[in-house]
This record gives C-alpha cells, structure tokens and sequence, in this order.
C-alpha cells in the first residue's frame, strides 16, 4: 500500500502541485493550484495481534500478496472509526475466525521506510478452532521451537513474535517498542 | 484536521462514487468512475512528548486554533518517513524549542471519534530555557499543583499527564492504553 503521489486534487480535480504551503508549513504538499486545498499524507497503522494458547501461538498463512504463502499474525490497516484495540480484534477475526480475549499491548513498532506504524495486542485465545478468512490460506497453532522462522512474512511480525516468547520465558509480559529499518 | 469527503480521483482527477470496492473489500471507499483508483482513508498519528525537569513538566500556550490559548503538551501529526519517536522529538524542537533527552513511550490512546491515535514519550529535558516555535504563545514549566488543569486543550494530554503524575508518585513510569469517547 505505497501510495502513489498524488496528482489531482480531492476537492475539484484540477492537478496540484508539490510546493511549500503558504501557513508556515515547513514540508512539500500536494497543493491544488486551483482551489488551493492542501493534501496531507501521514503514516498508516498496521493493528493486529499475537493470538496464543497455553505455550502455542496462532499464525495465518497468507493468501494475498505481498508475501503470499508466508506465515504472519492476524494484522492488517487500522481503520477510520475504531481504536487500535478494536481494529486489532477485527483483523483477528477477519483472517483467523479465531476466539479470544484482547489483553495488553505488546508492541509498537515504526517501519520509516515504507511509513507505518504496527501495533500488536495480545490475545488469550479460548478455543483451538479457527476459521481462516479470504486473506488466509490456513491457521495454525505453533510452539515456538514449531514456529517457521524463516517463513515469516513481516520484520515486525518476527521481532513481535521473539519478544513475545522472550518474555514467556521471562515469565513478564512488556509493551516494546522498536524501529524497524 | 478532520478531512471532508473526496470528491475527485487522485490519479486522474474524475469524480469518485464511495462504494465497495470489486476486491471484497467489506467498506465502502472512494473509487474513481474512470481509472478505478480505489482511495483508502486511515486514522492520524498524533506524536508528541511529556517533557519534564525534576517535579516540573514543560507545557506550551497554544498559538493555533483549535484551542487557542490553552495549554499543551508538544504535539503534532506524526509524518511520513519518521518513526513515532522521531516524530514526538520533531514536535518537541519545533513547538517548544526545548534541549531534551527522549526517553521510552508512555501512553497510546485512541480517539476513534476523529480517527487519532496519540502516542506520547517521555523526555527528559536538559535545560529550562525554551524557544517556542510560532504555534506556542508561552513555554513554561508547570509542578502537578500548578498545571492548569481547566485549561488544558485536549483530553489525550490531560490523561497522559495525570498518568505521567501517579506513576512519578508511585516510583515506577508505565506504557498506558487508553480509549478516549
């Protein structure tokens, strides 16, 4: 979802043009050389969760590119309208079927290069069964010596998944936060 | 900075219908009646710091609407290219002219009515002279019992501050999640 920059304004569709706003801004925006609307572009948030059961973790075998056929956790665009939370349970449901409970957060991690921020819950699945959506080829529970580690779809997804275990062993669930390169 | 609906496609500048997409998308987005660009719209990221010095925290007047006047944490929509914490640090310098050390995160609250997440850092400030920037009236260093709490701008900033005050009491600075209606 790397966006293309944007050529037409959103107001009256005549062609803008990247410039220096005239309030003070001290960034380049698609600026509409007719109407003179201003289109801000900002990071997008990526909510989902790390979804476990006893010593096992729930991944999704992806069935959309990119990365299709790699493993990753429930996650996806946070939505307009809903809190991070709530867009993380959505995507949980969306791609596992699966059933739990939302506890804490565990991660945050920025990702620069491509301007996103991932934030991942946790949750307490309370049945072993799924029902894995379009998105998904297959649901499956994993120990972590199990865990296809060099299947793993996402950066942020792996070093979720680590500290995670990590903290497991720990015996102390953490929020992390990280950046990712 | 909440947005009005699209009206003309990015890419060519046609007029857009807000339908489900052909992908089985389950929302309703913006897709041009020409090329068939498909316009997503996501929640804001909104980074800033609780900047403090001993038992004091450093909060800024506001020189901008909305609400003007009142007092703040630095704060601002988080960029493309930067992580959260870069950001934060970003609005720190430009918005209070502040000399600080970052530290870790303290609080992500989700305002779901605007489609805003606030994430806030810690940052220890190095020095108590301060050089807001032109959307600050006045940078000033405020113990809990002077904070202006009646005047102070938004409900994130309030509640980070009153959690960054009961974990100072209670010798130990957590990561708080909070949903703000």
């Amino acid at each position: 979802m790397l966006r293309s920059p944007i050529k037409h304004c959103r107001n009256c569709g005549t062609v803008v043009a990247y410039r220096l706003p005239d309030d003070g801004d001290t960034r380049e925006r698609a600026v509409c050389t007719s109407c003179a609307t201003i289109h801000y572009e900002n990071p997008l948030n990526v909510v989902g969760t790390v979804p476990y059961l006893g010593d096992r973790v729930l991944l999704c075998k992806r069935n959309i590119e990119p990365r299709w056929g790699k493993w990753t956790l429930p996650a996806g665009f946070m939505e307009l309208g809903e809190t991070t939370a709530e867009g993380a349970a959505r995507e949980t449901v969306e791609e596992a079927g699966a059933q739990f409970q939302l506890e804490g957060l565990l991660s945050v991690l920025s990702v620069p290069r491509v301007s996103q921020v991932h934030l991942f819950y946790l949750a307490r699945l309370t049945s072993d069964r799924f029902e894995p959506g379009i998105e998904t080829i297959e649901a499956r529970l994993f120990t972590e010596a199990e865990v296809p580690w060099d299947e793993i779809a996402f950066r942020t997804v792996r070093e979720t998944l680590m500290r995670y275990f990590d903290d497991r062993r720990r015996g102390s669930i953490g929020v992390h936060t990280l950046d990712i390169d």
